[in-house]
């Protein structure tokens, strides 16, 4: 096992009924703004229970906030609470609305240009204005972690940053407020989860037996919960162990200790930032790609994972692997997220645009053994068109 | 799943050569008090790498905390801190010594005899000094959760207090440290965590399909890498993934959002209070008769266990069911802890005195069900002979 640090301060409230408890988590007195994205929350009446829950408090909110959340508009955000005062944020959301909380907790309280927040990946951060979440969507585990994503469209830049300040105090994590979202979320929503829980398990093997069975435990449960979810919507259980196992994918657990890939999740962003494809989309288009061009150096654990998640114990070792990257395109394929870039309507001319993109980035050397470049990468889209 | 709550602040800092980092975890300018045990802590360095670690520092010295850690010394350590002013605790041992520690946090800001604390469960504490950790014998989870357990022989009793103020600040991990570890203190450590995890497992079915997945990894851990331990004492990954299936087996996770049991740590705590039998030794008595016992009411979760843990799919349900209680008892076996009480020599003279012990204690409905009585523990015991 690596050597490794784990702190994971965020609180969580877990199950059916908590939105109502919510403002005994925030401080009395708290001049508090909600912050959310589109009218998902409004129409679904997960706002209306949070605004219901904060009864009495001094409460504004800011909505808006995009998928894949914009620079320019959170900062709409922060300029609102440095003039009002605001020193308490409650995202209502999922994980753009969450991810783009972060940025305004860490900016609100940033001195300087809060653009150097996104490009120095949080090391310039100092503080934040504390903050807890409402999760509608599982999927990015934003809601117990201390990282996030933003968007700057006009140059298209996606950049991610970290720090401890912005992991959210609570999380009141609610299964049902789930039931109502479109297919289409809850399926990119379980493969984000799928993929952020592979990048942390199929790169070398490191003696980390507990978080190999953990990520082990997370995939089954997402395998065998994760169609239920499109055949029976309203099932509690079901949306309950969906949204645990989000949360749990990428709180900093399974990864303690254990080398880390994160290659697809990064070729991703550049997709999402070029094309505006779906986040869940890109990982599944690359996810069996990136596995079977890299297969010599994932050779154990890809063998590993076709045998204890997909049993498949029959044949040769590569017979094995190519069964279990198939198994997993199929598993996507299920969820009724397509795996090839042409189903979007992106050809082969996305190919030069993302290598020189992750150029650009500094993105050149991807993958746990840093050996992922933009040759590489070409390589890989070629086989998703 | 169960509504739950879940929250664990403590920083977890693991790995070879961590201890020498441990003062950059402690507030500049605290006046420090180290706690430890008997000699083995000292004897085998780790005493000194903590306090070459500490160079610089306000640090005293509070040695002599006992396994099953005893109240009458505990309050010497109170009085100590009390008059000399003492404003942060470093716990370097085990559980019991970690557990001290949380009592003597716990006590020294307490209003009132700190007996109530006790008596209370915890209920009556409002605050504790900080204090971090240097664990060096994994078994409890002490380290990572805010329970303690504190006896006082002079009236045999044995009893555990919680609250959120004792979460340790930090605990550092180095599974070095382990290796020097006694082969009988390895044994017991490894039967309590795989005891710590089947009380919270080994239950009724609630859909929580995570907690099962992670509780299963884990039991499979110890299965594989227990028996190691003893084999190749200086195999650091064994030693590494004992030690982090010891701290996640109680650290709040497996057990968020399932029913709980702990049947068998009760009855185990009376055996320890009138006979000093360690603590492990007596879950290793009690469990595989628990299980036998109650089989019909655990018949769901005893099928799963014997399936995934055990690899057992031939055979009728009871057949099965029996073959894997057959298995535990004889995993424990394989770590030379004995299973029955004769072995220890305790005769069926304890049966009365541990029903009465419960009943004194107000322990008459225990487990998942609360249908555990004095009468089925006599039961129970009965067999354990």
């Amino acid at each position: 096992m690596l050597n490794f640090k784990f702190y994971n301060p965020t609180r969580i409230i877990f199950g059916k009924g908590r939105i109502k408890t919510v403002s005994r988590e925030i401080p009395r007195g708290s001049k508090i703004l909600v912050t959310y994205g589109g009218g998902s929350v409004r129409r679904h009446g997960v706002l209306d229970q949070v605004m219901k829950a904060l009864e009495g408090c001094d409460v504004r909110e800011f909505g808006g906030i995009e998928p894949n959340p914009e620079y320019d508009t959170l900062m709409k955000a922060v300029q609102l609470v440095r003039s009002t005062g605001i020193d308490f944020l409650l995202a209502v959301g999922g994980g753009s609305v969450i991810d783009g909380t972060k940025f305004i907790a860490a900016a609100a309280v940033f001195e300087g240009d809060p653009w150097e927040i996104l490009t120095s990946f949080g090391s310039k951060v100092s503080g934040a204005l504390p903050f807890g979440t409402v999760l509608t969507l599982p999927a990015t585990s934003s809601e117990m972690n201390d990282g996030a994503v933003i968007s700057r469209r006009s140059i298209n830049a996606k950049l991610h940053f970290a720090h401890p300040s912005v992991f959210p105090r609570f999380s009141v994590l609610d299964p049902a407020t789930t039931i109502t979202l479109p297919p289409e979320q809850v399926s990119n929503g379980i493969v984000d989860t799928f993929v952020h829980i592979t990048e942390q398990y199929i790169t070398y093997p490191a003696g980390g037996k507990i978080q190999d069975r953990f990520a082990e435990g997370l995939l089954l449960t997402l395998i065998e919960d994760g169609p239920k979810a499109l055949l029976e919507p309203e099932n509690y259980d079901v949306r309950a162990n969906l949204m645990w196992c989000a949360t749990l994918g990428l709180n900093g657990l399974i990864g303690a200790g254990v080398p880390q890939d994160w290659a697809t999740h990064m070729v991703g962003h550049e997709l999402t930032a070029l094309y505006g494809l779906d986040h869940g989309k890109t990982l599944a288009i690359l996810l069996p790609a990136m596995l079977k061009v890299r297969s010599s150096d994932k050779r154990e654990k890809l063998l590993q994972y076709a045998e204890r998640v997909w049993g498949i114990t029959q044949g040769g070792d590569d017979e094995r692997i190519d069964a279990a990257i198939e198994r997993t395109r199929a598993f996507f394929e299920s969820l009724n997220v397509r795996t090839n870039l042409g189903s979007y309507g992106i050809s082969g001319e996305c190919i030069p645009r993302v290598a020189e993109q992750l150029r650009r980035h500094g993105m050149t050397r991807l993958g746990e053994r840093a050996d992922v470049t933009p040759e590489m990468v070409k390589k890989i889209l070629e086989s998703c068109l």
